[in-house]
Order: C-alpha cells, then sequence, then structure tokens
C-alpha cells in the first residue's frame, strides 16, 4: 500500500516535466525514507536524480520496506496538462494502477496503468568537482538559450572570479561571463573548462518552475552537475557527461 | 429594413464563435421579439438555439414583420477576429449585404454578401430532464479537458448528492466528482446517467465568455442541455444528443 | 573602429525587425553624423529609410571618416530573439566581424560574420506630399489588419476633413474611416487617393515598438511615407510604391 499526498499538485506535474526531459518512461521508488528516482536518457549522456524524502508530504504512508513503480511520464504529462492551480494531489498505488487524485473544486481522478519495466541499477556518482557556482535559474537559462543558436555544445570554464560560457560555429560566436559578484556563490578549486551538449543543457538548466537557485558543479573533463533544492528538503539533480574529444570533428 | 445595435461588439464576435463551433453557415431570423437562430450540426448530433429579444439590444429596428439573413459564420469570424476591445456595432441588413459597423476609434465598416440557405424548421424540443446543474462555467470546462485526454465520450452521472463525470480507454480512466455544496445548485428528479460525445462537450462547455454559470440538464437517454444566460435576457442553448447503445463497439 | 552604445539593447532589436520586414541583408553606413541605412526590398516596392544621429547614442566612436558594413539581419534577428529587457549594448567593428555586447546581469557577447555586400546607392526621394496625417500606431495598424482579411490591396483616401481606408474583394468590402478629431493631425493640401500593396503595409504600419505615433504621407499616384520619430532624434521611414494601373487585372 502507497499513498503520498502532495500540498501543491503543481510540483508533481513539474516534476514529472523535469523527468520526461530526461526519459519517457520511469520507474519510482518508495521506502521508508521517501520517493526516488534515477534514470538515465537511452544515449547515457544525462542522468536525473530525484529525491523527496518523507517531510517533502504532508502525508506518506507505505506499508511496504520498499515499492517501485514504473509509468510513462510522458503519457501521464500530456494526460494532464490540462490541470489548473489550486489542487492538492493524492497519489496511490493500487495493484497495476497509479491513481493520481487532484482536491479542489470537485475531486479529479486519473488512473494510469503501470508499466511493466524493472528499475535500472544506476550506482550514485561521486565526484570531486572542481568548481561550485551558484546563479540565479533564470540567468543561466536565458545564456543558454542565447548561446543555442551559435553551437551545438557549450564550453563552461571557470576561473577564480568568473565564469564563462562560451559557443561557436560557422554562424558566429555567442558567450556569456559572470563575475563572482553577478553570481550568488563561486568557490572554485582548480580553474577548469569541459564542453556540454547544449541541448541537454536547454533541457537541464533554467528549470525555474524547479527552484529560483541552481546549483552547477563541473571540472576539467568531468560531468556538470546542476541541483535544483526543493522546498521541504526535496531535490532535483542533473548529471550531464562531458563532450569527449573523440567526439571532435 | 433590419438595424440591431450592440453596445459591446465584443458581444457579438462571441455569440458568432459559439455558432460556428457547431455550424460554418446558419440562417438567423429577425422578428418584432428580436434576433434569434437555431441549427443543427451536419451530424444532427448537436443544436444550438439562439435568443436575443428586442430588450438586449441598446437599439433594435425592425420594419418587416420577419426577416432571414443567412451568412457564412466561418468566414466572419475569420474576418473579424482582429477587431479590438471597446467598440460598439452597428448591424444593417441591405438587399444581398449584412453590413458590420464598429464605432470607436474611427469606424470600421465590413460587408458581408448574404447566402441563399433557407432556414430550416427544426421544431423546440420539449424535454423533461431528470438532473438540473447549475455549475462555474470554467469549473465543468476544465473538467471536460481533463476527461478528454482520455476518452471520446464522457458518462454524466447524477445523483441526489453529487454530479459525476467519467471517462476511461486504453489509456486509463479519469473523473470528476462534484458534491452539491460545489455546485450553484443540483436538483435531481431521478437518478440518472447518459454518455455525450467529448469533442462536442469540448464545444458546448467551458464557454466563460458568454456566461460564468452554466446550466446543464440531462437524463436517462436524454440530450444533455447547456444554457448560457446573458445580460439583457439573452440566452445560448445547446442540445447535444446522447450516445445511444448501437454506437458502442 | 567603430564603437556605439545603446542604452537599452531592445531599442536595436525593434530596429533590427524593423529593417527584416523589408531586406534580409543590409549594409550600415556610419559616419560622424550617426548610424544610417537605407534599403529597398528585392521587389523594389517598399524602401527603408533609417537615420540615428550621435545624439541618439549614449557613446558613439568612430575614427574613420566613414564606414559600412554588411550584415545579415535575418540572422541576427533569429539569434538574438531570446534575448530579454534590461540590458545595455554595445556594437563594435573588428576587421570581418561585428561584436554585439549585452551588458546586464552577466556580459553576453555575440560575434558575426560581415557579409561581403557593397552598399547600394539609392537617391533620397524628395515628394511634395498631398495629404499629411498623423494617427496612433496601434490604431492605424489594426485598421490595416482588419482590412487585409478583404483585400490585397488598401486604398487611402484623404479629404479636408477625413481619411479612409478602403479594401474589397469577393469575400465582401472592408472600410476604416478617421475623423480629423480621430486623428492626431491631418492636413490635406489636395484631395488625393492611391492603392497600396496590403503585404507590405502590414509590415510598415503598426510598429508601435518604435513610436506611439505614425505620420503619414500620400498623395495621388504617389508613393505612401511611414514615418516613426525615435527618442534621442532618430527616425526610421518607409517608402511604399503606389499600385499603378497596369497592375490592375
Amino acid at each position: 500500500m502507497l499513498r503520498i499526498e502532495f500540498e501543491d499538485a503543481k510540483n508533481w506535474l513539474d516534476l514529472l516535466d523535469a523527468i520526461r526531459d530526461i526519459v519517457e518512461e520511469a520507474v519510482f521508488t518508495a521506502t521508508q525514507e521517501g520517493l526516488s528516482l534515477r534514470a538515465m536518457d537511452s544515449a547515457r549522456v544525462a542522468m536525473i536524480d530525484l529525491k523527496l524524502p518523507v517531510v517533502y508530504f504532508p502525508d506518506f504512508k507505505i506499508e511496504e520496506e520498499k515499492v517501485s513503480f514504473a509509468i510513462s511520464v510522458a503519457d501521464m504529462v500530456k494526460s494532464l496538462k490540462g490541470i489548473k492551480k489550486g489542487y492538492r494531489l493524492v497519489l496511490e498505488l493500487k495493484e497495476n494502477i497509479l491513481r493520481l487524485e487532484f482536491i479542489g473544486k470537485g475531486r479529479h481522478a486519473f488512473e494510469f496503468p503501470l508499466l511493466d519495466i524493472s528499475p535500472e541499477s544506476i550506482p550514485s556518482l561521486k565526484l570531486n568537482f572542481e568548481a561550485h557556482v551558484k546563479i540565479e535559474t533564470d540567468i543561466i537559462g536565458n545564456a543558454i538559450k542565447n548561446i543555442e543558436k551559435f553551437s551545438d555544445y557549450i564550453r563552461f570554464k571557470a576561473t577564480s572570479d568568473r565564469l564563462v560560457l562560451h559557443g561557436k560555429s560557422e554562424k558566429g560566436r555567442a558567450s556569456s561571463e559572470f563575475l563572482r559578484d553577478e553570481l550568488i556563490s563561486l568557490d572554485v578549486i582548480k580553474e577548469c573548462e569541459a564542453s556540454y551538449s547544449t541541448e541537454y543543457l536547454m533541457n537541464i538548466l533554467g528549470r525555474s518552475e524547479l527552484s529560483e537557485v541552481t546549483s552547477i558543479e563541473f571540472g576539467n573533463r568531468m560531468p556538470l552537475k546542476a541541483t535544483y533544492t526543493l522546498a521541504g528538503e526535496g531535490e532535483v539533480s542533473y548529471y550531464l557527461a562531458p563532450r569527449t574529444e573523440t567526439e571532435l570533428e
């Protein structure tokens, strides 16, 4: 038996959206600790790591020690895109069905078939990042969107006093530079730079519906990690593999 | 001679829009009583019944006892969709032309050719509905939009204390339930249920530009009637045939 | 060396947009007087004449007497369409590159390749217009948009007390009439009328991002001139050739 309550149904919809940009189908795991999900995209370039501890939820009931359930996130996003603001949400697992009930003016229930997918075991990453940046989510999101018009890859470079993003192609060059005092924080253990796929960055950065602040960590030849801290100790992290030299034409 | 004035041109545009979702071409009838229209869609599944009594209009001049005129509502909606708010409207019938003049900053006149269509005689429906519901237009509109993603037909069910809408398909199930005190009013003479086409419901319900409140009436094996009461004693009603068993696959 | 500063980067983007609707590629000329551009569309039906005197700019540095540079306006508009409000802009010419730096939260730089196009010598037009009209940009823009649904050409007619726009086709007729006191000013030296392409008028009129007021001048068998006066003595003028009788089917 699993029954989870979200204070604001909008949060669940935003999380689905954040997951859907990485995977179409996903396996959630509920334990006495809370609800979590870890999934890699089909190209194995990006990973999403979602953690919603019990305190995140107004109500969290689980009888088993551990329950996993798989759903088509893409279908669910499509089916629920008309939901307006102002609803609580109760999510309930029933045999081969996930039932969502939106409670506000009226009770609006939706039942989705569970998928027959086993949870993939993805080891957690322990990385000693060389650069730690906190920046307003909108600001970094816009910078990515601007450079996107110029380049398929964006080079991130951190020095002791600034973060620089850079892209180029035959269309021209684009760059965005942020000095320390234009960032919320900048902590550079070692000057570093690495390139990441613009297409993935577009999905990962700029998600201001999750949090107004984004923590970005990266390093030489290391993945980029973007973390959104949610209310109630929840957290969404993305990992994005760096572009390797062999990919260069 | 027919010359009709609308205080707010926007009202005429909203009515055209409401008609256009049922029929592309329509025959209006003006008498000493006012302006009216009754039309069925080509599949004979839905009907719209528009009544604008003389008091609805700041000015209503007709010389004949009765005048009918047919226009392409679809063309008129397309041609006038750029009209901004803040205009009065004078509608005038001239030989084979309908002339609309929008008066505000400047006078903007449009002349549309009349169509050569005779008014169809559609008898008025006298139905003893078993359930009478009043609900906020946005609320029922959103419920339909949500269930639409799941099902081509929506089952309406009224019991003494609630209204329930329900749809299902291989994608899953969706339902919306409204208790008596979540409705403006609920009057159920006899417990009843019937299914209606989602596609038509999408056109008929949720028209908050007509009225903030929708009256919905239906019954076992009966059509659904949705009524919007306009300012000035005007009224737009829709009738929608129930799904018959033979339609079931 | 050319280095120009715009107080609000949005102004440059709006100007690019205004140019792009006439030509895809354009040659700008900078002198000690300021920045200017004159370009005709490929069909030689419309011309844009942009003049930004030195006082328009917070900072304007040029070493040479005259510098011309050509860019793909269409590409630049596409590349910069994500830029948000609230940036200053520094435009700098470097060898075969035009560099734009948007300065606000962070510094966002974009480098565009210059095109190898020579400035076309377009003589300036001296026309003795018969009608001079000033009208709110939104009002004339909406009138054009409304008549556009009816006709490929719009007839402008000015008499001593009014401006009338008129279009017709098999779809019907549309007209907009403005009396003297609905206009900002009306000065008619001689009653006159002429027809202009609706498609071009749609691009030329209604550009309220340039100015809230549009000056329109025309005459019998004469081009129409539309002028937007910018802050800082800048000016954007469009010229549009009249429809000639031989074009009539």
